[in-house]
């Protein structure tokens, strides 16, 4: 065995086929947002893990360290509910150099704090260390959830409906912001940069959509959804046409990137962190759910797509034309 | 507020504070190994999670990639024993610089994998990213324990023996060893430093130990004992003494530290990484589990002191006399 890792993708595979000996049957490993450990027959625990690094995931200077708090959170909730789950507790990890002072530290932990009793989740523990220069975040969430309301990517079927339950490219473009030099007080590239720095999971979307059966397939939106979508295709073992004009763009998207002259369907398509839900939809139950979930969460879901035979492939189209090989994928800084 | 955290603690005792109201009365957060959350009345979930950051943990030319794959588990896998709790999952997180090549990552991952394999212990999630120029990892894993199997650091009470099942200062001396520039072959050297980089987590003890009602309060040497018993004597509301020539030491570290001209008992008290357990067992049935330890085990607890009254302190001795103020905290790089 001699293979080089061209990338992050398969490096996890190596690991997975390394371990797969190891997983019991019942329990669910690499693959998924989450891993699921059954509890009992019927309950399980779904655990999840990031790291967040400086000057790879963000920059000290462009990101306050309240918000940063906050998002080294929120990206471990939205796996979460992208589950189906709810959250039942959090574990913190990070090193620090000795030039972040205590103020730093403090601010970082209330913004840790802000989030965790939104959404009533403990920190139970972690681990404090030094660093030599750099921050490192890591945090751990655990949730639990019915076994029958789990939402995987394995169960998207022909004929589905591809569902989003928010923006798509604002963090990508506020991402590019806070790459140029300086930005305006503009506040739609106000709105954009804080779609980056400070996302909201959608843990109580997450849940009431795990409860619904008529919701086949669930992730949530980490890579874009070019590179999230095939997850669901490979696990479901189908195909899918995807609209690019059904995306759903924030005017401030759709204007800033006029004024910079970016390609809104490549951010929304290929632009990361997004942290919406990615989710499949039975087509004919489709209008009941959007009815019933406008009236408690106050916005639609939006339709990008639908699922295909396999054959088909993944497919983007804009007003009826296909578009080849719109994906790119994404990358950090 | 406005006071500086001094040190690690301190800040852990922010987070602690802050954090209280929102944990659930029958969880146990931050202060012990793990953390406990209850799954159902017969039995609890812990949770650990450490962090190794290169150049304060480790050193990437000094130590191997696989030796540091089983390390980063090891050190996680051991406070699960030391909370009495069977492991049964972990997950990984790590960020890798690009100067860290693929056979690099391939070897990290078999060392972490032949750790895993030797407890079946499933790797069920992790994160793997870039950084810019220091690998950082990070380890959660998880344990289950039956409720009244659970050892915590609370339950010490007076005239309890104070016992550890393994050499202690080998780590620190392996450790010191590894900041010289230059090292001999000597093997007992060589143990010494093998010590410090491939811990045996007492796994298989620490089930053992938890099992045993005469055992009063446990938890893992990682900051050294002078350090770690006061976490057991501040939860349990008392005081010890602590008898120096009572440590068990490796002749490596006796002969080694008289090369170099090193304090042994400093080296065994205010040295980290032991990975060895530190408990607490009722005196009048000592005899009793040393015999049937010695027999699973084959080697022997040893007694290195007892609890006395809180009043007392925390009292070090060596050959009946008082030595005052011997423990004076350990330090990573």
């Amino acid at each position: 065995m001699n293979k080089s890792f061209a990338g992050e993708f398969e490096l996890i595979d190596f690991i997975k086929n390394k371990f797969n000996s190891l997983i019991a049957k019942d329990s669910t490993g690499i693959g998924d947002d989450c891993a699921i450990i059954p509890l009992d027959s019927k309950k399980s625990l779904v655990v999840t893990t990031d790291m967040l690094v400086e000057e790879v995931h963000f920059l000290r200077d462009k990101i306050a360290p309240f918000i940063l708090g906050k998002k080294s959170l929120a990206v471990n909730l939205s796996d979460i509910a992208s589950m189906g789950a709810a959250p039942v507790s959090s574990f913190l990890s990070f090193s620090l150099p000795d030039d972040v002072n205590d103020e730093w530290r403090r601010q970082f932990i209330e913004g840790y704090y802000e989030l965790s009793e939104k959404f009533s989740v403990p920190l139970l523990g972690g681990d404090t260390t030094r660093s030599l220069d750099k921050i490192t975040v890591s945090v751990t969430a655990l949730g639990t959830a019915d076994n029958e309301n789990l939402k995987r990517r394995n169960g998207a079927g022909q004929g589905d409906l591809i569902c989003v339950n928010g923006y798509l490219g604002d963090s990508a473009a506020g991402f590019k912001l806070i790459q140029r030099e300086r930005w305006s007080d503009n506040p739609m590239e106000e709105y954009l940069i804080n779609a980056h720095n400070d996302p909201d999971p959608l843990v109580n979307e997450g849940l009431w959509l795990g409860k619904n059966k008529y919701v086949t397939s669930m992730m949530d939106i980490s890579d874009g959804i070019g590179s999230d979508i095939r997850h669901i295709l490979n696990a479901s073992d189908v195909g899918a046409i995807i609209d690019l004009e059904r995306l759903p763009l924030s005017s401030a998207l759709t204007k800033i990137s006029g004024k910079y002259g970016w390609d809104k369907y490549n951010l929304a398509v290929n632009g990361g962190e997004d942290y919406k839900l990615l989710f499949t939809v039975l087509k004919e139950d489709f209008q009941d759910l959007n009815k019933e979930y406008l009236q408690i969460f106050k916005r639609e879901i939006t339709v990008i797509g639908s699922i295909a035979q396999k054959d088909n492939g993944l497919m983007w189209k804009l007003y009826g034309d296909c578009v080849p090989d719109y994906f790119m994928g994404y990358r950090h800084f």
